[in-house]
C-alpha cells in the first residue's frame, strides 16, 4: 500500500484527528477535528510533517505520490466549495501555512489568496459583485506575500510601492486607496518581483501552490526557525506540516466579518465569553489596530444567527476539549467559518479559576486539573506584579532572576538603600554585581537590578531567597559606582531616579508602574490541597532564618531542607569574631573567637527550631572559604587592620596567603571543618544546646547536620565523629536526648561514585546541584554566563544548567549516587537543596529518581508543591 | 580444635615458613624460614598478628589459650638452649620485637635481655665466666630499654643518670664505665622507674614479658605507627606479630662478634659477598660509629670457620630466595647466629645487574626479573645525580618534583637565568612559584627551585617535561625576588650563592655537590627489551617540539599522546600575534592575527611530524584562558599597551574582561574554539599543511586531532566539523591525502557519564587526568597543595591524587568513560595523557582497565614502560 502524505478536512468530516498532532502539527490537527465535530471550517487538506521529513532526506524532492494525494484533495475541496483552483470564472483561492507540532513563531508566514493571477482575478470580481476594491487589495496583498514569503523579496521593498501609490493619490490609509491605485500596486509588486528574481511572477496557479508548499517545507531549515528549534529543543527531525485550505473573506460587505475570542475570561478565568470582532474586516486588520475592534458580545446584535451559533460551538469546543479555547473565526456574508482553535493562554489567576471550576463542574478531575496550572502561574499568585494595563518604557533586558516587581529609586551603594529605607524611601538597589556585603542593602531594597550575573549569582540567589523582585545580568548596562550613573545606550539615569524592574520577564523600566497585590484566594488554597493530596515528593525550604522559615511554612514547606550557616557570619555582630578567628595563629585563638560566637549562633538556631516546630531542620556548617571573610582591597584592609588592630602588612599577609586561584575547588566545606575542627565543634555546641532549650519548651526539634563538600568517607568520619561527641557533651550536660541525624551534601563528583561507602556513616543525602553542576561541566557559575548564553545560542546546551536539572550528564551522577548510596543504606534520606529544588522540570527528575524531598526558597515552595503533583499525574500510573 | 597463636622456631625446624608474613610478620617469618632451611637462628616463637587483632577487640585481653602456648614454646626454648628462663643459675634472656606484615620503621623498638633481674644477673655473670663489666653493661641496657619502650620513662631520663656517672668517674665513652658503675647505673635506673611509674620496677621475667608482648600490641596504635599507616595506606585491622627469641651476644670476648651483610653489592649489583662486622661487639655497636666495622672478606682472618658457614649461608639464602638478600648475624664464643635475612635495597643500576645476572644464570625468569627492578631504579639511570659519596649540607626540602639533580648559583628571575647561560655560568633558578614566562629561564638553569605549588604545578610539570631536576614547595624557603634573597631559618642565601638541588629526594644543598653522569649500560638496553616483550599497553609521550619528541623516541615512546599547542603560543615570536588576535574585535580581526602564527605552527608540526616519522602524533588544540597570555600587573599592561600601540584602558578593560573567578573552570579548550572557529580553524590548517607537506617527503605522518575539554557531544560534534571541513579543503589543494584521526580529551566528570555519545563522534579518547582529577574531587591543583597536605597527614587521603591515580574516585570516572566510549564505538582507541601516564600504579590501572597506551613526559617513558611490563606479570595469568 502506497503511504499516506495528505489528510482532508471539510464538508462534517475529516481524515485527522486532534492527537495526530506529531503528523499533522498543531493547527491542521485541531482543522482535523473540528470538521469531525461539525463544526464549520473551510475545506482544505494538510500534507503531513512525515512527507517533509521525506522532502529532506531525498535532497527535495516530493515523497512518491505526494503530490497526487494533493491534486486529489483539491479536487474534493473543488467539489466541497463548488470552485475551481485556477479557473477564469469560478476561482477557488487558497491560504497556505506551516504547521509544525508545537507552535513555533520563527517559522514561516502565511501566504493567502494563493491562486490568484491576471485571469482569476476576473472571476473573483465577478463572485465579488464586481467589488473591485476588494479584488484588487486582495490581488496585491497576495502578491506581496507570496513574493517576500516564497520568493524572498524583501517585504519593505513592497511597502515601498505601496507607500509611492499612497503619495501620488495624496493619501494616508491604506483603505484610502482606490481599485486602480491597488491594481496598479499588485502589477508594480510583479514587476518588482521579476527583477528581483530574474523570472516573471509566476501566473499559473499550480506553479504558485508547489512553490508554496516548497516553501513552507524549507522554512523548517531557515535561521529563525533552527535558532527557535535550538532555543526550545525541539528536535530538527520533527518536520512541518503544511495547510492547504480554502480562502474565506471577512471583508466581503457588512453580512461579513472576523474575530478572536476565548471560551472564558483569559484574565480572570470567569466562565464568560470573551472576545472581538470587527465587520467587514479581515484577520490583518484586527491586527492592525486601525479600527477598534467591538466586544464579542455586540455581534449578537450585528449578526443574531452566526452569534448563536458560535455560542453554540463555544460550548461543544470547551466541551469536546475540556479546556478554555482561544479560537480564530471569519463570517462570509453571514455564513461562520472557525480558522483555528487552540488551548487558551490565561493568567495564573485565570488557571486556577478555571481549573476548580471545571473540576467542580465535572468536566475534569483533579489529576488533570494539576496539569491544567503552570508554575509560571502559581508564580504569578505570590508576588506583587506589574499592573497588567501598565505600558512599560523598557530600557533594558536582564534575566528573570527573581520574579515579582519593584519600584523606586536608583541607588548604587547597599549603604545608601539602607538610609534610604530609613529616611522611608524606597529605593532599587544597581550594582555590577552583589556580594556578600550587599545583603543588608538588598534587604533595604525593592528591587536588586545587576549587569553582571546569571541565575544563580549571589543576587539572584539571596533576592530569591528574600522573595524580592531581581533582574540580573542586564548586560547592556554601564554602571558607574563611583559617578552614580547607570547609562544605557543614549539614556544616563541617575541616583534618585525611578525605574520599574519586571522579575517575571526580566525587564528595566523608566519611571514608576503602577503595581498589584498578590491574591491567594480561597481556590488557590483549594486547588493546592488537590496538589499536596497527589504528590508522593515531600517539599522543604532553603531558609537562613526565622522569617524565612515561617513565611516558607505558610507557602507549605515541610521542613528546612538547607540552612547555610554562613550567612549567619557575615551578619554585623558577628564578623568581627569570625575575622578575629580567621587571624589566630593557632586553634586556641580561634578557639576563644568562635567562643564569641557561640551564643548568637545558638539564638540562631532557637528562632530557626520554634519557627519550624516539629518539623525537620538540615543545617549545613560552614562552606565558603575563608577569604571570603575578609577584605581584598588594600584600602579595605588598611581600615580594617585599624579597627582590628593589626598591622596592615599582617592583615594583608592574611589576605594573600587565603587568596585561591580556584575559590571554588578551594579551601571549604568539610576542608574546613577538618583543618579546624574548632569550627566544627563551635557550631555542633551551637546547634544541640539550642534543640535542647528548645525540647525542653516542649517543641519537638528534629535537627538535621550536614557536613558539606564531601568527597570520600573519610571526611565525613572524621566531622562526624565531632559531631557525635559535641552531641553526647551537651546531652550529658542538659541532661536531655534531642533525635537528630548527620548527614552530607552530595555536590563533588566523586561523592557519587563512591555514595555507597559515604552512605555507611551518613543518614541522609542531600544533593547540592549548583557546585555539582559546576563540577560535572568543569563550568564556573561565576564565569560561564558568557559562554551559556553563547551555548544557547549555537545549540549546544539546550538549557542553562544552572537553571534546569542537566538530567543527562548531573542527573546521571545523581543517579549513581542514590542508587549507590542506597544499596548500602536503604533508609537513606535523599533530597536536593541546590536552586534547582524549585525548577519544575528538575523537581519531575527528582521524582523520577525517587528521592524524598526538594527543598527551594519559600517563594518556590508552591511551585515545587505543584511540579511535585505534576509529575506523579505524568509518569506514575 | 582451639586456634594456634604462637609458632615456634629454633632447632633446625620452625612451625612458620616466609610466605606466612600475613601472620607472622615479615621478621618471624623469615626466622622460621631460615630454621626450616636448617640455618642456625636463636630458638624462639613468634606471636601471630592475629592475636594482636584479638587483643584489641576484646579491648585488651589476650586471646584464650595464647599464654598457654606461650609458656609452652617458652619451654621448648629452655630446651632447646638449656638454659631456664628466670633462673639464677643458668637464666635464658630473650629479645622481644615487633614484626608487622611490612617493615614499619615508626613502631616500637627493640626489647633486648629481657629476663635480667637482680637474681638471674648473678646467673648471667657465671655463665660469662665472670665478665662482670660485660653482664651489667646488659643489665643497665635492659633497663633502659625496658624503661623507656615498655613502661614509658622517656630515654633523656636514663641518659641523664648514665652521664652523671660518666662525670663521676671521669670518663667519656660507655666503655670506659666500670662494672661497678654500670650496676650503679642498673640501680639507679630502675629507682628512676620506680619514681616516675609508681611501682617498682618488674623483677619477675614472666611479668617483664606479659608487659613487653602488651607493649609491641599497644605500640601498633601508637601515634607514630597511626601516622606511618596513614602514609603508607597500611590497613589498621593488620595488627603487629611479636618475637621472643633467644639472646645471643656479640659482646662474649674475641671469638665473638656481629655484623650486617648483602649477598650482593648493592650499589653495583656484582656478584660478590658485601658487608662488614665488629669483633666483641652488639649490633648497637655497628650502628653507634664508635669503632670502625671491618670489611666482611676480613672475617675469614679472624674466624674462618664462621667466615665460611656464613658463605655457605649466603649461598644458600639467594637460592632459596632467588634475590639478594640483607643480612644480620652474630657470632657467640665463634658460633654464628642469624638474626635477621630480607630482601637487600639496591641501587637502579645494581637492581638491574642483579636482575639481569639472575636470569642469564637461570635462577630466575624474565618475568621475575621485570617485578626486581623498581620505576624509582629506572628513574636513577636516566639522569645525572648526585654522587652517593657526598654528604650534602641540606637546608630545606620540598616535593621530588623532577628526578635529576642540578648545581649552580641562584637567580631569582628567568631573565637572569638566561643572561648567566649566555655568560656560560650555571644557575638554579629560584621562584616563589613559575609561570608560562619562566619557561626560557627554567630552560637556561641547571635545576629549578620553588617555594609553593605541587607535584603538578606548572614548575614540576614544565621541568619534569624539560627533563630537568626541581624540588617544589619547599614551604620553610622565604623568597624576597626584590632583595634577590632566600631566607630559611636563620640562613640568607644571596644571587650568585651557590647550591645543589636533589629532584629525586627533594632536597635542597647548600654548595656544589658532586655528580655523576647516568650510565646507560648495556644491561639496561637488554632489560628494558624483556620489558617491552612482556607490556601490552602502549607508551608515548607528551611532547611540544621535535627535541623532546625525539628524546622521548630515544626513550623508547611509540608516539606523541599529548602535544600542547599552547606552548607554542606562548613563544617570544608569536605572542604578540597571539595577543592581537585576542585584542580583535571581531572574526575578521581575529583571522588576520592568525595567518600570522599559522606558518609558525605549520614549522612546528612538520618538526614534530618528522621527528616521529611512521608514529601517531596526537594534538591538541588551544586549551588555556586567553588571559594567560596577558600580564595581569597594572604596570605590565601599560608597557604592552605601549609596544601594541593601544591604549592602556583599552588593554586593561580587555584584561578585565577576561578575568574569571576560577578559571579552571572557565572559558577554555573547546569552549574557545566554539567561541572563535577561526582559531580552530587555523590550527586545523597548521596541521593538515604540515602533514602533506612531510608525507610528500616520503615520512608517513598520522596526526591525532584532540578536542580539548568536551563536556557535551555537541561540543565535538561542532569542532569536528571545523577540522573535517579543514582538512579536506587542504587536502584538495595539496593534491594529498592523509590519514588522521579526531578525538577528544575526556577531563570532564560529565564527558565520562555521556561517554557512549562522545564516542559516536570521538574516534579516541585521551583521559586528561589531571583536570579530571580536579573536577572529580572538586580540588584546584593550583591551591588544595595546603589540604592535601593536611589530608596525608590525618589520613584522609592515602596519596596525593595529583600524583597516584585516585582508583576508586577518578578511576571509577575512567572505567565508567571507556565501558560507555566502547559500548558505541568498539575500535575506540583509548589512552591517558595526565601526569599519571607516568607514574607506575597508575599504569598499572590503565592496564587493568584496558586502555590502549599511556603517555608521559620524555623521562618518564622508561618507567612507564616498566610499569605497564609489571602490571602484565602480576596481573595478567
Amino acid at each position: 500500500m502506497a503511504k499516506k502524505y495528505v489528510y482532508g478536512f471539510g464538508g462534517g468530516t475529516a481524515e485527522g484527528r486532534a492527537d495526530m498532532k506529531d503528523l499533522l502539527g498543531g493547527k491542521g490537527a485541531n482543522l482535523a477535528e473540528m470538521a469531525n465535530l461539525g463544526i464549520p471550517v473551510p475545506p482544505g487538506f494538510t500534507i503531513s510533517a512525515a512527507a517533509c521529513v521525506e522532502f529532506f532526506a531525498s535532497g527535495g524532492k516530493y515523497p512518491e505520490g505526494m503530490w497526487e494525494e494533493v491534486q486529489e484533495h483539491l479536487a474534493e475541496v473543488e467539489r466541497l466549495t463548488g470552485k475551481k483552483f485556477g479557473d477564469a470564472e469560478n476561482p477557488l483561492l487558497v491560504s497556505v501555512r506551516s504547521g509544525a507540532r508545537v507552535s513555533m513563531p520563527g517559522m514561516m508566514d502565511t501566504v493567502l489568496n494563493l491562486g490568484l493571477n491576471d485571469a482569476t482575478v476576473v472571476g473573483l470580481t465577478k463572485m465579488a459583485g464586481g467589488d473591485e476594491r476588494f479584488v484588487y487589495d486582495s490581488y496585491r496583498r497576495f502578491v506581496t506575500m507570496f513574493g517576500d514569503v516564497v520568493l524572498g523579496v524583501p517585504h519593505s521593498d513592497f511597502e515601498k510601492i505601496l507607500n509611492e501609490h499612497k503619495e501620488k493619490q495624496g493619501v494616508k490609509l491604506d483603505t484610502e486607496l482606490s481599485a486602480d491605485s491597488l491594481k496598479a500596486i499588485a502589477a508594480a509588486g510583479k514587476k518588482l518581483v521579476e527583477a528581483r528574481t530574474g523570472k516573471p511572477f509566476p501566473e499559473d496557479p499550480v506553479e504558485q501552490l508547489k512553490l508554496a508548499i516548497n516553501a513552507v517545507f524549507n522554512s523548517w531549515f531557515n535561521e529563525r526557525a533552527k535558532t527557535y528549534r535550538a532555543r526550545y529543543g525541539i528536535p530538527e527531525d520533527w518536520g512541518t506540516a503544511v495547510n492547504v485550505q480554502a480562502m474565506v473573506f471577512g471583508n466581503t460587505g457588512e453580512r461579513s466579518g472576523t474575530g478572536v475570542a476565548f471560551t472564558r475570561n483569559p484574565a480572570t478565568g470567569e466562565n464568560v465569553f470573551y472576545g472581538e470582532f470587527l465587520m467587514n474586516a479581515q484577520g490583518e486588520d484586527v491586527v492592525a489596530g486601525i479600527r477598534t475592534p467591538e466586544k464579542i458580545e455586540k455581534l449578537a446584535e450585528q449578526l443574531p444567527e452566526a452569534y448563536k451559533e458560535l455560542l453554540d460551538i463555544r460550548e461543544r469546543l470547551e466541551k469536546h476539549y475540556r479546556d478554555m479555547q482561544d479560537i480564530e473565526f471569519t463570517i462570509e456574508n453571514g455564513k461562520l467559518f472557525m480558522l483555528q482553535t487552540r488551548t487558551g493562554k490565561r493568567t495564573g489567576r485565570a488557571a486556577i479559576q478555571v481549573a476548580v471550576d471545571m473540576v467542580d463542574s465535572g468536566m475534569i478531575t483533579k489529576e488533570e486539573a494539576i496539569l491544567r496550572v503552570g508554575p509560571e502561574h502559581i508564580e504569578q499568585m505570590l508576588h506583587r506584579a506589574i499592573d497588567p494595563n501598565e505600558k512599560l518604557d523598557v530600557i533594558a533586558r536582564g534575566l528573570p532572576a527573581s520574579p515579582g516587581a519593584g519600584v523606586g529609586e536608583i541607588v548604587f551603594t547597599a549603604e545608601d538603600a539602607i538610609a534610604a529605607k530609613e529616611a522611608k524611601r524606597k529605593v532599587v538597589l544597581v550594582r555590577a554585581e552583589t556580594s556578600p556585603e550587599d545583603v543588608g542593602g538588598m534587604i533595604a531594597s525593592e528591587g536588586i537590578l545587576t549587569a553582571r550575573g546569571g541565575m544563580t549569582s549571589h543576587a539572584a540567589v539571596v533576592a530569591r531567597g528574600m522573595g524580592k523582585c531581581c533582574v540580573a545580568g542586564a548586560s547592556s548596562l554601564i554602571i558607574d559606582e563611583e559617578k552614580k550613573t547607570l547609562t544605557v545606550g543614549d539614556i544616563v539615569l541617575k541616583e534618585g531616579d525611578v525605574i520599574t524592574l519586571d522579575g517575571v520577564n526580566g525587564l528595566v523600566a523608566r519611571g514608576a508602574a503602577k503595581l498589584v497585590d498578590p491574591q491567594m484566594t480561597g481556590n488557590f488554597g483549594k486547588f493546592m490541597g488537590w496538589v499536596d493530596e497527589v504528590r508522593k515528593l515531600g517539599v522543604r525550604t532553603n531558609a537562613d532564618n526565622p522569617r524565612d522559615a515561617k513565611r516558607a511554612r505558610d507557602f507549605g514547606a515541610e521542613g528546612i531542607g538547607l540552612t547555610r550557616t554562613e550567612h549567619m557570619f557575615f551578619e554585623a555582630d558577628r564578623l568581627p569574631a569570625m575575622r578575629e578567628m580567621i587571624l589566630a595563629e593557632d586553634a586556641e585563638g580561634r578557639r576563644a573567637a568562635l567562643a564569641r560566637i557561640l551564643p548568637m549562633q545558638r539564638e540562631d538556631f532557637i528562632g530557626i527550631f520554634r519557627a519550624m516546630e516539629g518539623l525537620p531542620v538540615t543545617i549545613r556548617l560552614l562552606d565558603p572559604p575563608l577569604h571570603e571573610f575578609l577584605p581584598s582591597q588594600d584600602t579595605d584592609i588598611r581600615s580594617l587592620a585599624k579597627d582590628m588592630g593589626v598591622s596592615f602588612e599582617h592583615l594583608k599577609n592574611k589576605v594573600q596567603e587565603l587568596k585561591e586561584m580556584n575559590p571554588m575547588l578551594g579551601h571549604r566545606g568539610c576542608r574546613l571543618g577538618i583543618s579546624m575542627p574548632e569550627i566544627t565543634e563551635m557550631q555542633a555546641r551551637a546547634i544541640f544546646e539550642a534543640a535542647c532549650q528548645v525540647q525542653k519548651e516542649g517543641i519537638k526539634v528534629l535537627p538535621e547536620v550536614m557536613i558539606p563538600l564531601v568527597g570520600k568517607v573519610e571526611e565525613i568520619e572524621n566531622q562526624r565523629a565531632v559531631v557525635d561527641r559535641v552531641a553526647k557533651d551537651v546531652f550529658d550536660t542538659e541532661g536531655v536526648q534531642v533525635e537528630y541525624m548527620v548527614g552530607t551534601m552530595i555536590e563533588i563528583p566523586r561523592a557519587c561514585v563512591v555514595a555507597d561507602k559515604i552512605a555507611r556513616v551518613a543518614e541522609f543525602f542531600s544533593f547540592g546541584t549548583n557546585d555539582l553542576t559546576q563540577m560535572t561541566f568543569g563550568y564556573s557559575r561565576d564565569d560561564a554566563g558568557k559562554f551559556i548564553a553563547e551555548y544557547l545560542e549555537k545549540g549546544i546546551l539546550k538549557d542553562d544548567p544552572f537553571q534546569s536539572i542537566d538530567v543527562e550528564g548531573v542527573g546521571g551522577m545523581v543517579e549513581m549516587g542514590i542508587q549507590r548510596g542506597r544499596s548500602t543504606n536503604p533508609d537513606l534520606e535523599v533530597g536536593i537543596c541546590g536552586e534547582h529544588g524549585g525548577e519544575p522540570r528538575s523537581v519531575e527528575f527528582c521524582h523520577k529518581v525517587g528521592m524524598d524531598y526538594v527543598s527551594c526558597s519559600p517563594f518556590r515552595v508552591p511551585v515545587a508543591r505543584l511540579a511535585a503533583a505534576q509529575a506523579v499525574v505524568k509518569f506514575d500510573k
